[in-house]
């Protein structure tokens, strides 16, 4: 069988593949930093080559004006085989990287990456090599597994056996200022696909891979609460008027009951519910939250939440309100007896499926609306935020996924959801309708953002053979 | 009579008065700036000149320590006439003035004072002059008025006809840090006196004189709420997990109930009632309270506070609690996804008699003790703050002040209290045990502590008036 053919000639070709990435990792391409935009553009080609030479139709598509130019989309595509009835798959990555700083904190240069033995002292650690650099996994490592799939495909049977596109970004460490008008300015071509791919999560542990079926979608706003057109002396004036510190703190403490629910009316209303099916198989990971929360210097006491829910439930598939910054008044050293005239809190809302950020939005408004304290007045700012994205576990493509990384790992994959947002996920259900697997190949101390990230050799492994058999899946699916 | 005549002096000498009130005013004595040393020292040395010519023995006397030496404390006594059997005075005052930022927008030099007509066009102006220099009102032309006074005594009949002791500091405008030491290492001169007379505070009106017989007391603390050692990403954690500042706006919202008062168990424990002779007599001023709400951009709705108290009650004679600042978490421009680790509020209390700062700590501890979110901790800091202090509204000495201001003025006093806390009576009333009357004749207009800073001629004029007969009524007491 072809995808045996393929699978087998990974390992004779591994060394040139794993030079091919540390290539790929010596080009700084720092996406927020207008320095290296030339060095941006260098990584941009250097992966529009790759898929060339895997045989792939490849061009840069300019993003932003000719005021504000924004960092190329890798573009490729491919028709698949003639007569290919199968799925059309979209591949996402991102070839920018996050700067490197602090700079005195790596133990070898960035942009110099180097293979390493695994620490041998380690707890936990299997032993093995890892490529250090910036980029190793986050997300030149992990886009050069499918790279490589694709390459294998072309060398060993001539052609890529599905139809596939490529969009491959340069602004994913810089907030994707571009991603939303090129997807609307691109929706003929990609409102065609099926599913999109994306390799830029983590698997559950070193030896068993995941696939993220659902990411939280995000609604983000900052409200300030006025009352006097001035500071004022809290001897003369405290107990007589609003203080709108005070004031602020009792309207956000109703933002939740005792039952941990968020009380704006209407907010559940869109909010599936947690299936049967999944509600049994997330059990497995309720087992970790001691631990997760040791590591952050908590204890049992600290689990809790809406009632009702236990913790996987509470990330994966609950919504939240949660202050995220706030401020107002004296905030210096010593005291000083002031009554500011306003006070501010940035308020979030992770949102789940069939949430939709903008109706929060506008319920979140009417509610500070029924909820402004005597004598005062609110001031709100809509930051927006993006959908939430969920994968139906009844997905074919979803199975066929699951399929082929059970083949490539020879244990099944974790089914998990993510409680974080990945942007380009919600961007691509809105505007295009189109559902994300989310199949990526990092651990948690790959130290992504961080000095000294990396990328187990044995994880890339996994996922350029998980790449592989996908293909093989999704080519022997009929739409 | 004696006070005849010296009040009849009063005029013959009033343009060689004012030269030396503006002589004073040409000493740059700002405490706070080091800078400045010599000139806060050259004021203290004019002031002391002024009462040894008036007859009283007067003494530098010098605070801090040698590594962290203060401004001197201008002492001065007089034992009065022999077989005088009235009561021992003390008046405070302070020779020290704010810096005078910002200097551009002074219309003269602000150490170079000058005498100015009354705005003619203003609403509410009475023709006349004012003095516009940093520190006309605060304090120096308020002391110059009882310097004035015993000057004119002194000339007029050869001696000052009451025990008096004279305390005139330089550190209140930098926050009086060596007075409180001063005042214990000097326990056993001052303790002998029977009443305090402070002339650092307001008229009700520029014809109407007030004496401000109660000030509120103070407890300032700052309480941190923190749950996780480390910031955390709201999609991982949000609804899994305390997030600090949801639960600090939780918990301070628990502070007030539904009537605006204080929950704290024990807090209004040491309140006095209010009087009902006070109740009715203040109720003529509560008729102020829409125009002054309207001068802070606020109408009729933000009148509000404790139920059961108008807004006069509320500042003159209940207790508070306000959150003076507040900040925790993303506090700049847009929008960041954190959990902090901890979230700060500056929460303090005003007290009024009979409670005690220190005993509103502790309670207010045990409350955060009792209160502390599930999963999180409390870390408290007590800045300390003064006592209340409130002269009965019984007191002989009281009466006797409101004598001499009614002849001076032509007009009965108004007797109020202030929210607002002045340290100094509180250390009188805690260290020694000694009332205070305060007894002012500024202006609510008069800009104290900023630019263009000034003080009526028609107000300074009564002050004087107002001293020589206080002098008198004191004199004519017997203890």
């Amino acid at each position: 069988m072809a995808v045996e053919k393929v699978e087998a000639s990974l390992m004779d070709r591994e060394s040139q593949a794993i030079n091919r990435l540390l290539d790929w990792l010596r080009i700084p391409s720092i996406s927020t930093d207008p320095e290296y935009k030339a060095e941006v553009r260098a990584a941009a080609e250097w992966c529009a080559a790759q898929l060339r030479e895997a045989g792939l139709t490849t061009d840069l598509h300019e993003t932003g004006s000719p005021d504000q130019p924004g960092h190329p989309v890798v573009w490729a595509h491919t028709d698949g085989p003639a007569g290919y009835a199968g799925p059309h798959v979209l591949f996402y990555g991102h070839y920018d990287v996050q700067p490197p700083d602090p700079l005195d904190l790596w133990e070898s240069p960035p942009f110099e990456p180097v293979i390493k033995p695994a620490d041998p002292g380690a707890q936990g650690e299997v032993p093995g090599e890892r490529i250090v650099a910036r980029g190793a996994v986050d997300d030149k490592g992990q886009v050069s597994m499918f790279l490589e799939a694709l390459r294998a495909w072309h060398d060993e049977t001539g052609s890529i056996p599905i139809k596939l596109s490529v969009l491959i970004e340069g602004e994913e460490e810089s907030g994707s200022a571009n991603l939303e008008k090129y997807l609307q300015d691109n929706k003929a071509a990609l409102e065609k696909a099926d599913i999109c791919v994306i390799s830029d999560t983590g698997m559950l542990s070193r030896t068993t891979p995941a696939i993220t079926y659902g990411v939280r979608g995000l609604e983000y706003t900052e409200i300030t609460l006025h009352s006097a057109d001035q500071d004022l002396h809290s001897g003369l004036w405290g107990g007589r008027v609003p203080n709108p510190i005070n004031e602020l703190a009792k309207t956000l403490a109703k933002l939740w009951d005792d039952n941990g629910r968020v009380t704006i009316p209407g907010f559940y209303d869109d909010v599936l519910d947690i299936a049967p099916e999944e509600q049994q198989s997330w059990k497995q990971f309720e087992q970790g939250q001691v631990a997760a929360l040791k590591k952050i210097g908590l204890d049992d006491s600290a689990n809790r939440g809406e009632s009702g829910f236990n913790a996987v439930e509470r990330e994966w598939a609950r919504p939240t309100c949660d202050v995220n910054g706030i401020w107002g008044g004296y905030t210096g050293a010593g005291a000083k007896t002031v009554i500011p005239a306003h006070a501010t809190a940035k308020v979030s809302f992770r949102l789940v499926a069939n949430q939709d950020p903008a109706k929060i939005a506008v319920l979140f408004k009417k509610w500070l609306d029924d909820n402004t304290p005597q004598g005062c007045r609110f001031e709100f700012t809509d930051f927006h935020g993006g959908w939430p994205g969920t994968v139906s576990t009844e997905s074919p493509y979803l199975a066929a996924a699951s399929r082929a990384l059970a083949s490539a790992a020879g244990t099944e994959p974790a089914l998990i959801k993510s409680g974080g947002s990945i942007p380009v996920v919600g961007m691509l259900k809105k505007s295009l309708g189109l559902d994300t697997l989310l199949v990526g190949f990092g651990l948690d101390d790959d130290r992504m953002h961080s000095p000294n990230e990396k990328f187990e050799l044995s994880c890339w492994r996994m996922g350029l053979r998980s790449h592989v058999r996908m293909i093989d899946e999704f080519a022997k699916m009929t739409v």
